[in-house]
């Protein structure tokens, strides 16, 4: 790494922020679309508040950038970042929900069910769910329907029982579970639950530039490394973490019986497994050639070494 | 009507209702589809139980014969009305849960949050919809991906915000307001809520057989008949069913303020009106050889005279 290439990667990082913003705020307007009878304002304003103003877009950007190593750089991308983030954002909506994690703050901001009520929350999750499928399957995504088609289906598995539902179902159980979880089992419910999103990410680029079977199994490789250490990391963080620098109670996971890493393995072997996995994902993109794959080279450094 | 139609509409709804029930009975299977990593089998348990054995599987039925107008009937037709019916099974879990509708009773039933817990329940919404897009887009629902992308778009239009959430939210903005409802605001809120899902399902027989402009034309607006006639019929049962017909408690929508046709018109105009869109759904469909769509005008008659 270079100073040169960090800094490229922040200016990247910000860009995609702030152009997921902007797409995320032109799909969530008043105005409905052909097909729609009308778009309830108030309601519309919640969808906005849990998924606008907040995160690094991290999906997105993997999603953005993958493309870009193939020199694709269009709207219909930005559409499948900022639907790809509306999944990951009904999936914190409903996470937070009393029911589930009974969560009061998410982003240092009261929760959708705080900030409205329940019924909202439920609501604005399955809206945006359903939304995340219009935005990818919509023409003004890619002009070939082969593309849109793929991208959804590849979407809806990262999305559904078999990865993000099931294990959020999983990680729910392992919490009333009193037996302590073996590393192998957490490994399994994290690829799940938060891996399968970001390797959707990862795998949609490759699907924009109609990459090759190797490119692809590369890509996946890589994702699949990046997701893996994204969540080591984050268990590494709520251990070490400080409420303010979190903006959610620190500690948490720790005092529910939680399925982390850190307490299957301990904080040293976490470490450990988390800069390995980051070289993994680094290592599984060396087919390509170095100057086009340094910004996301440089994320998987970022997803172990970020603060936050 | 002969005896002759309606006998054969029966055979047909008992038909496309068994086949229905055994494609989402192989479609929530155990097996892990590619790109699925595991399907927890308690979570898969109540996903079938919140979308098999029940139901008269109305919106499959439309869908199918729609398509069989068109002389279209496969596989991909059947899963597509699955899917369908997977949409139709999460908006009632979510809305049965206590933070929205608050019903212990679905089908004569304990709802899926009775059954098992409020995390499931919204789990299982989660995940119901989120399968119905990954089954709709897979290659296995048609060769086309044309076609798939086009079924994924409008059944997200149909299920979003603009439509069946929207819907939900202005119901239940309705119920605690001490205002009557206007007819003109509780007919464009069924047409949200319930009519689009309808809608979708005469749409997307339509679509699988690449009907031309003139015919999607006249099929949208005996959908939009149908759907509105349906919902009538729906508020006109509620009021005059006692709770074992039903299934579910006769009378409560009155008891709630609940935006309902019968409580802005009276009994009477709600059962001409009911009538009336009945006979417009028939109409629409003059342009067909009666030999050929005798079985979808007998679908509008029944929609009304159905008693549960």
């Amino acid at each position: 790494m270079t100073d040169a290439v960090a800094q490229e990667f922040q200016t990247r990082l910000s860009y995609v922020a702030d152009a997921t913003e902007r797409m995320l705020d032109q799909l969530l307007s008043e105005r409905a679309l052909p097909g729609e009878t009308f778009r309830p304002a108030a309601f519309l304003g919640a969808m906005r508040y849990a998924s606008l103003g907040g995160g690094k877009r991290l999906r997105p950007f993997l999603l953005i950038e993958t493309a870009r190593l193939f020199g694709i750089e269009n709207e219909g991308v930005l559409r499948a970042g900022a639907a790809l983030e509306m999944i990951h954002c009904y999936s914190l909506v409903h996470d937070d929900l009393p029911a589930l994690d009974n969560d009061d703050l998410r982003r240092g901001r009261p929760t959708t069910h705080k900030a409205y009520d329940e019924a909202t929350a439920i609501l604005v999750g399955d809206a945006l769910l359903t939304y995340a499928f219009d935005v990818t399957a919509d023409p003004a995504t890619d002009a070939d329907p082969a593309i849109r088609a793929e991208l959804v289906l590849a979407l809806a598995r990262a999305a559904g029982i078999g990865n993000m539902v099931g294990g959020q179902v999983m990680d729910l159980e392992a919490e009333t579970s009193t037996e302590p979880h073996s590393a192998e089992d957490v490994i399994r419910l994290q690829s799940m639950k938060t891996g399968a999103l970001l390797h959707y990410a990862v795998e949609a680029g490759a699907i924009f530039a109609r990459a090759d079977a190797r490119a692809k199994a590369a890509l996946s490789h890589y994702g699949k490394a990046l997701g893996a250490a994204f969540q080591v990391a984050d268990d590494i963080l709520d251990v070490e973490a400080d409420e303010e620098a979190l903006g959610k109670r620190a500690g948490k996971d720790a005092g529910r019986n939680k399925a982390t890493l850190v307490a299957a393995l301990g904080l040293k072997a976490a470490r450990k497994r988390r800069d390995a996995l980051a070289q993994e994902a680094i290592a599984a993109l060396s087919s390509f050639p170095d100057e086009k794959a340094a910004i996301l080279k440089e994320a998987a450094r970022f997803a172990v070494a970020r603060k936050n």
